[in-house]
């Protein structure tokens, strides 16, 4: 029997509150929704999915780290450790796996300190304002990648 | 009878070439081979898909202002011009209609000049480095966004 | 019989839009209206008016370098390509006549991007926020010039 | 009867000396020869005006404050206050009234810090570069915003 | 019963240190002196007061955010985080309620990048110079701006 | 009988427009009832005040040098001038007591040209966004500074 | 008998002005004069040549397009789109044959916006400064490229 | 009996990966290999050495504070953090010990943004790009400052 | 008789209070000490002198200008102001006669935003960092200018 | 019997190496035949030709000096002192006769330091990106100048 | 009998003054000393060891050029030239045998310019802030590289 | 016997060409007139004067080491070093005597890269834009320091 394809989901800091602030920004769907929706994708898709949310910078990099060449991918969204975070991209580098980046606002359009993503250049592309859908569509494209 | 929702999808310069030059970076499929897949995406959707692409900006902007009033929603690749057109910004932001960005190589991971967007701040989201799929997910984006 | 002094006043991209986007913002007036008006307040003071819009930078560049040795002055709205077209200052830099740079909206008071201009170190003058107004400004600031 | 609009005419450091210095520049016209065909231009169009100059960013920000909610709009060449001056800005911003923004030459084509202005962003328009005449223009447009 | 109006005091990383290093600078006052001072002056206002200190940035977004919808103000010393961390910033925005930032030194008068402040643009108010009398100021200003 | 300490109470330009002007921003308090208010909590510390406001850099330096070896502390709203006046900066320098800098409003959340000041460095602490409160808040700790 | 070796030779916008504007400067040889030399000197190298000016980015663009796979070398002169154009360069890159950029004048010697060319980098050399010559050793340059 | 003197061994994100990833650059010594012949080290120069890795910052400025007063120096790879944490920078200032900083490669011939650290200022020296000899340099050179 | 050259001796803000502040750095030399020995080395030189210092920025501005077409040179220490005045260095370059800067300290080696100078371009020399002595050694290149 | 024209042919630091390092790069040609291979073009036009090549600025700087006012000509290839050399700009300079600059390699495309030049803005123009080929159009160019 | 590796110990400008200058932060050491302390180390490791000072960026350059092909490693502390050489670094380069970076004291906690190093992305590592100790660690890194 | 004061008086690269080259800016002394005149100055004074010019940058920090502990004050007109010599500078403070910098023309008036100093910074003054007056004034202000 194969293994199955391992896709880590990675949630950045704050997004355990999705759902909960913003609403009329964000919508109400909980990061449990879009974890329950991304498992539900996988399991059609034939995949084996882990989804991690973190507020500290460092138990996102062990997590990371943890799963150095047993995963086969990674969809992330790093929120506001997209601008300010090298260790979560060296962890990412190290993983040698195709990395997505997913950001549920359109950062191009905000703050000009947003514009700026260390993740970026060590991704194989990236979604970003499309709300839950970003992550969706980023997991369509992770699929796409694998099993193509 | 309903009208349907109108989308435009525009290619920028140098995509005429698609397919046809580094083809190990950019794969085989051609504009047409995207233009054909994207009308299939559309008639399943419900929409209706007028694309266009072109090497001059004036003349990318003369097509989308020949669609004000009329176009719902639009997927552009604006290529070069992305870096260096504030017509064609102008242009789209006049449309008032969602806009989606795509472009086909990861632009945040190139030279530092392709980092810079005129078109982000007043696009709805992008989609970037995922070759022709990009255009498949943002379309799949747009359908989401004028249809649900 | 003197020739009449000949005037050229150029309309960069988007203008075409005139009097059909943000009516709020820049008022119900046409390009045609604009134009006519022009029309007459050149008729007035004796003078020959050529008026020209276009999309394309490269279309633009033509106009300008048609008049080559036979304008005596031009009023141009650059819109977008005041800040992003050294094409069309070096066409306006060679009629060697006086020009004048016309925008609808402050653009000092604008994204920041905006606050630059290729136009304005070759032109005599700027006039700039006075919406439709800018433009019966400029004519009679370049009447003055021309016929003082 | 009703009370006449109220403009005020403000010039900045060195403006004294307008006639008196580099002539083939500025022209010959002096600061009361400006003054006193606005004064014209204002009798014509049935509005009160008041002039001032004066050298000292002080001086000039205590006549706006005094003006506070008895101005309908300024008339203002910052001179040199224009790059410096954020006491000036603060002080029309605080008029809330319609705000010209005057310069004699083209700031736009000399020394790299005169291309940026403090007051711009809290004016509705500005014009430069045309000597004597840019006043002339300026007070055109103010009686076309506060008359039309 | 009306609920008491809480108020969270929160501590950046290094400040459990307080009293302990550079006395000379900082003073003999600990960290434990602080809060004690602050919870009798919350006790006195009427407040509930709840103090924290860590030196993980996760640490610090985790206790905001367990606090959402729950905490009616935020007085904060981000110590070193105020020059890194958008994501305490993000954690404090999604709050929505008044911040106050508060510095034992006064950060504008030391290295160039601590300047910077990712805190101050969603802050209502800040302190900085005073050492341990930063927070009694501070707290001041909280209970006048959720008691007036 | 020992002689008073005695403190400056300084306002820079535009401020004797308070309570004038954006009151929905500032409050109704007049910078009258700002000084009332100061000379009271002087009084009440047994501290000699003496409170100037002035619209100019220079009447602000002369205030200030006058006061040279005979003040023993300066609480200062420089405003504008907080961001453009060195000359400010040197005069407070040279009094060689405590200066503490104070704004009614964020500076620090506000345009990028007011988070830079020229005042910070030779300050010994800063207090921002509480509106007239700032001043209460900074002469109590000017009062702790000089009379602990 | 074996196929000629394809030089694309192609000037960008304004130069069809060349010879009429400017002449103590740039010389009074015309474009065809240009044209005619470099003819001919292809002629002698046994090179085919196809001379192209526009005055329009998109134009340049297309013409290189049609050139793919067809082209074995180009010499260009990009005028002010050698400043401005991302697109030409990505057109020039696609044909993967030796580039070379030429200018008539030392446009490192010039405004500092024309120090910065985006040519450059995907070119194998340069040649500025000679007026009319440039072209004559820059096709000597691509001669002995493609010759040897 | 004279008290060893301490010196503290601190490794940042993702080192405990060591060995493990990129074997071609960073070899097969695992961290466990260089803290055991650190300890070697440290035993025959007769120093007390503590080994501690975290991916958290806050962990990493936890260990630091824990050993306030009692470390006599501290031999450093802050890894990412090196480019992005005031923290770290600040907890290992408030140790007053000599510190060294070290790195597995060359920094200085890096991405741009690992070309700045926030340690080096508060460090006695550093030593970067000896793979695993790094360290046994750096420990040489504390024991030498410490022992001689 | 011929009317004797006229030399205008400028001290901007601040510097009222010489020989009061800082004398270990200054000198214990007021500013009228200064001025009487500047008088006496006018007077041997058969120069006509004036000396003026005021702190605000108009004053001087006022001062310059009433000896336009009448003064032959100008000595300044703009103090402050060299870093911060446009207007003043419109004045000075107004006089249209030498004028030479002048520093008691040595700006070049302070704070670097005082290592910019307005007044520089606009000045035939400058001399700083001598003190006292900084004038005498301008005064003498003033004559030498003015006398040979 | 008339002197013939003079030209200088001047190598800066490294240059010595050519053709025995990165000869897969810069070929195999060495200086001395460059040098060989100039005088007999030189010859060919009637030219008298003097190569030098130092590895110090200084000698650069000496040679150039000893040939003020006899030189009528420089061909140079600054390497490395081209974008660090103010002090061989000056020397060009002083010359006063046309100077052209050489590089083997396209410095527009190498490293970003690599792309200023000191000497460009004095320089009639220059030619990069042809290896050896280099020399010789950029001496065919001096040629053109000196002897059409 | 096989050759001994040749390792080049190079010293830049000023550091003939070693011992004689600052001895309180550079210590007693010669320049002298260190070389015999270094021939020493390079004597029991089995090297050839080849010491060379200069002042002159060319002196330095020709002694690298000569040692082409010959020296096995470099050990250079360039001092001054590490911030403003290119020549320097392009002479290093050229060596292609590995190059290591020494500085006495820690450049990155100097003046801003002293953090930039032109000779970082050649070397293969750095060490500093040591005193004569860094070149002793230096020797000791390059035996490490040369004989393992 | 007193040993005399000993002033050394260095001149930077191309000065040996004074009163060779544009004498109109100039004039026409030579440096050595300009020595003859500085020694004649000091003799006056009874100091000890040595010249030295040298175009090389190892040549002028030869001769500074030379004077360690033996010279009392260096002139020095650093010419080109000014702006990219940090050799030279720390050869100047290695001095640790009075060091004033000399320019001939006034370096602030001119291109932007001549308006930074590396040596201002070790210097106590500097005195620019005399011509050979400015070497007058520095000895007479040298004189001063060393005789006062």
């Amino acid at each position: 029997m194969t293994r199955l394809k391992h896709v880590l989901l990675i949630h950045g800091p704050n997004l355990q509150l999705l759902g909960r602030r913003r609403t009329e920004v964000y919508g109400t769907t909980t990061l449990e929704g879009i974890n329950a929706r991304a498992q539900k994708q996988a399991d059609e898709a034939g995949l084996r999915l882990t989804a991690f949310q973190a507020n500290s910078e460092g138990d996102l990099v062990d997590f990371i780290g943890r799963h150095l060449g047993e995963a086969d991918g990674a969809v992330i969204n790093p929120a506001a450790y997209t601008h300010t975070s090298v260790a979560l991209r060296d962890a990412l580098e190290a993983l040698e796996v195709p990395v997505i980046e997913v950001h549920l606002s359109n950062i191009g359009a905000r703050e000009s300190f947003r514009r700026h993503s260390y993740i970026a250049p060590i991704a194989v592309g990236s979604i970003a304002g499309f709300g839950a859908e970003s992550y969706r569509l980023a997991l369509d494209a992770m699929i796409h990648i694998l099993c193509s």
